[in-house]
């Protein structure tokens, strides 16, 4: 079985630019009729598909968005999908969707998937291997293909694109104040998702109200599927926490449910506030106080600014949104 | 902007089967040149995009599978998804997913979506509402397009495909016989998933386990966002409810904490089991005892079943797989 040759294999293997090639394919007079001829010879020969043909051509329009999430595990996602599809159905176009499971290598294939599918258009939360990289080519060569992309909640600077993100540095100072200003005194900040850009700015934004209160930095690491109980109740009882700020849902519930088992009270000796606003923390008991990411909105807006760059209803220099995020009081919080 | 033509639709406008429209623009000789010709001018006249062309040329895979899942929430079908895609990375395929929202029409669409981005198979969930009205001639319609279908999870009789799903009802059934082993007497089945096929094989289950036991049916039917705390409790006191079967995670975490919230023990005074192995049970305080459905697992034997399909490895009669599901004990049952 034959594998399809992409725009970017042939224009490679043709050493001219993906955009030459596209144009001679499209006859486009910018392009000689020499190099043109060589060009649709080579396709020909080499079994080019153009199934981006709709998009080369400009004629066509296939009214599906492709949607790139690192991890399909975290309800932020889910929501932020469910809200996606929501605006995409409203607004007449479909979906598909791909996984790159934070890995750099599958992030540039689901690229590639999406775009020989002939998407308009891509929304994508980049995965940590490409964070951790910095290596954003495959972004940048988005531009080639005429596709826009929207990236929402990680995105880097660097790459020209629409971005959707919340404050998380200035969020997780504004809680970390909160847990203050509630009768805290010394406020732990306790990371699930370490090494992810989100965690770099909720942790900088809890240092700096920690800098800002003259209190002492506390911070835990841990993963998820090996919570370290012993280390966390040592840490509280020697430190005397009162207060701790949570990087994300499931440690918010590892954290409070550690401190239950060890006998301390929540609110009255320990309050915890996490980050994301899912169904696990509204339905645990206590239910927890969280910081609200607006999930659903950030996938909405995310999509709604992918359809209307497609739609050429966007100014020319790219929207960078900061969607404002609240904190959810339950009952895991002492009242202000 | 003009939109793509369908083969479906080509075939339509023409009334000819879609067979013959894709034998046709293949040069097919089962097809009279006259024939031929006509329909290669109509696909001219229309904009057929071949997009499709690796399909129907059956020269050229693509190596992508498309998955289709009615919702996006429920972590059931997310984890279902990591397995599906770990399984892909595996054995060196691609996976696309559309969310079908529960809705017939956007199944419809979904199906369509993919297959114009040409996948080689289809695995997928089937929505509520093509499960209740059973219109399925979308899904026989796949054949013409030859591209294989597998069912998981929520699968129906009589659409010739394979299918991957564990037995719901011998399940709910063998979950409440171990209810009543460790000394319940007046088990009642709690369900948030209304009107779902898994829902109907679950009370089957749970019935045919309460007639055998000459025990009273006693079904609470709710809707997740609306959990009727009152006629709850009402229930558990006039019947004297000793044990619940809750029909999926996040109804085994209401009824769980509305339960202790009205000062009952757990398991002590009620005990709960629930469907599904997730993250929420897991981390809730008790842990909850569950019915393990091996989500990751469904979700890799559908995808294997899916690339071998396409890859001819199976028998031409097709596959009905049943996975074995296991009651994983924590601590929301009594020990036997």
């Amino acid at each position: 079985m034959e594998q399809k040759v992409t725009l970017k294999e042939l224009a490679k293997q043709l050493n001219v630019s993906i955009s030459t090639v596209s144009k001679a394919l499209n006859d486009s007079p910018e392009i000689s009729p020499r190099t043109r001829e060589r060009i649709k010879e080579a396709a020909q020969l080499r079994h080019y598909i153009p199934s981006s043909l709709g998009r080369n051509l400009k004629s066509m329009q296939t009214r599906t968005i492709g949607v790139i999430i690192p991890d399909i595990l975290p309800h932020f996602f889910a929501k932020a999908l469910y809200g996606m599809e929501a605006k995409a159905t409203e607004m007449g176009y479909r979906l598909i969707i791909c996984i790159s499971n934070e890995s750099l290598k599958k992030e540039k294939e689901s690229i590639e998937t999406l775009i020989s599918g002939s998407v308009d258009g891509i929304v994508m939360s980049i995965s940590q291997e490409t964070q951790a990289k910095k290596q954003i080519q495959h972004l940048l060569d988005l531009k080639e293909y005429n596709v826009p992309l929207v990236l929402f909640d990680r995105v880097l600077a660097g790459i020209p694109c629409d971005k959707v993100s919340i404050n998380d540095s200035l969020q997780a100072e504004q809680a970390t104040m909160e847990l203050i200003s509630t009768g805290c005194r010394k406020v732990a900040y306790a990371t699930g998702i370490p090494f992810t850009s989100v965690d770099d700015q909720r942790r900088d934004g809890y240092m700096e109200a920690a800098k800002r209160q003259k209190m002492k930095n506390r911070i835990i690491e841990f993963t998820h599927d090996k919570f370290p109980h012993q280390k966390f109740l040592k840490l509280l009882q020697e430190e005397k926490i009162d207060g701790i700020l949570a990087s994300d849902e499931l440690s918010a519930v590892q954290v409070t449910k550690c401190i239950l088992n060890a006998g301390f009270r929540i609110p009255e000796d320990i309050s915890v506030i996490g980050f994301t606003n899912g169904v696990m923390g509204e339905n645990f008991r206590p239910s927890l106080s969280v910081i609200d990411q607006q999930e659903e909105e950030q996938g909405k807006l995310a999509l709604e600014t992918a359809i209307d760059r497609i739609e050429n209803k966007l100014p020319d220099e790219f929207m960078d949104y900061k969607l404002k995020t609240t904190i959810i009081h339950r009952d895991s919080t002492r009242k202000v």
